[in-house]
C-alpha cells in the first residue's frame, strides 16, 4: 500500500530533521512516480504549498491518521510456535503503534512461556483479554487444522480484522476484515523480475 | 502482485477440474475488477477466445512462465532463528517452486540443527553452497546488526535477489534486487480499512 510506503519515508525524513519535502523527492525516495505521488496526496486535500511542498511532520500526521494509525491498537495473537513467538517479539509492531496485549496456544505446552512481558496463556482466556483491552485486530499463526475454528472464535469475541499466517484460506462473515500473508508472494515479486532481467538480455 | 494472485486462483480452479474460465471469474475470484483483469492478460497476448474464455491449463502455464515459475528456484536463507526456522518449514515455498537447499547461521549455536532435511551451516560454508546449487534467490532473517554484512556476502557470492525479513534497510549494488518485507505493512493495511468503515458510519 503506497500510503504506508509515503508514512514510513516521512517519518525517517522528519527524524532526519527534514521540515518541508516536495512530491518529487518523495517519489525519488519511494520509487513512485511523481504524478502519482501528487494524485494519492491530492486526494486527501490540499495541505501542499506550490512551490514549497509539504509540511513533513503535518503530511505525515494526514497519511497515519488516515492508515488508522493515530492511535495504538491493542493486538491478540494466537499460535505462539516459531512464526508466533517471532512475531511476538517483532520490534516494528511497536514502532507502528500494534501493541500485542496478548499471545495464546490452542496446545498446552506453550502457556507460561513468556515473550518480553508477556505469557502465553491458554484459549480459553481469549474473550477475556479481548474484551478488557477493547482488541479489534487477531493474528492467527497456529497449524492450518487449527485456523477455521480460531478465526471463529476471534470474530465471535468481537474482533473486527484479522491478520492470517497460516497457509489455510479461513471463511468468516464479510464483516470481518481477514488479510492471508503468503510469504511466498514476496518470493514471486523477486522471480518475475529476475525473469524480466534474463528476457530482456535475451 | 496481481499476476501471483491471478497464478493462485487458476491453481485452485486447475484442482477442481475447471477446464475453461472467463476473465469475469477470475475477477470474481480475485476480488480485481473484470477490465483490470482482461488488460493484464491481454498485455501477454492473445490466449482467449471470445465468449469461450481462457484454458485454465494454458492460462496459468502462461502466467507461471511470466513469475518465472516455469521453473524450480534453489534458495539459500541466512538466519536460523525463530523466523528463519519457521520459514524454513514453511511448505508454501516448496508448493511455488521454492527449495531452500541451505540454511546458515552467523551464530555458531544453531550450527548441526535440523529442519526436515536440512541442517544448519556455518555461513563460511555460504559461498560453497550457493555456487554448488547454483543458486540466486537469498532469504535474510538475520539480527539487525548482521544484516547488512550478510546482504553484502550473499551479494558476493553471486545472489541475484534478497528477501530480507531484518527491520534495517540494507544498501546493495543496483543490480541485485531486494525486497524488504515489513510485517507491520500488512496490519496497516487492516487499520486503513477499520478507520474508512469508521468514517463511513459518521
Amino acid at each position: 500500500m503506497r500510503l504506508a510506503v509515503y508514512s514510513r519515508f516521512l517519518e525517517n525524513a522528519k527524524q532526519r530533521g527534514v521540515v518541508t519535502i516536495s512530491s518529487g523527492s518523495i517519489a525519488e525516495g519511494t520509487g513512485v512516480t511523481p504524478a502519482q505521488v501528487r494524485k494519492d496526496l491530492a486526494y486527501f486535500g490540499e495541505f501542499g504549498t506550490r512551490g514549497v511542498g509539504y509540511n513533513v511532520r503535518e503530511l505525515n500526521g494526514h497519511v497515519l491518521r488516515i492508515l488508522g494509525l493515530n492511535h495504538k491498537w491493542p493486538t491478540v495473537l494466537v499460535g505462539a510456535g516459531k512464526l508466533g513467538s517471532a512475531l511476538a517479539l517483532y520490534e516494528g509492531f511497536l514502532a507502528r503503534g500494534f501493541h500485542i496485549v496478548g499471545i495464546f496456544d490452542v496446545d498446552t505446552d506453550p502457556v507460561g512461556k513468556r515473550f518480553g512481558s508477556i505469557e502465553v496463556l491458554p484459549v480459553s482466556q481469549l474473550e477475556e483479554v479481548i474484551s478488557k483491552y477493547n482488541v479489534q485486530i487477531g493474528i492467527i499463526t497456529v497449524p492450518v487444522a487449527a485456523a477455521q475454528d480460531v478465526g471463529e472464535r476471534l470474530a465471535g469475541a468481537g474482533i473486527k480484522a484479522i491478520l492470517n499466517f497460516s497457509p489455510k484460506v479461513i471463511n468468516l462473515p464479510a464483516d470481518i476484515i481477514v488479510r492471508h500473508v503468503d510469504f511466498s508472494l514476496h518470493l514471486e515479486v523477486l522471480t518475475f523480475n529476475l525473469a524480466r532481467k534474463v528476457e530482456s538480455k535475451k
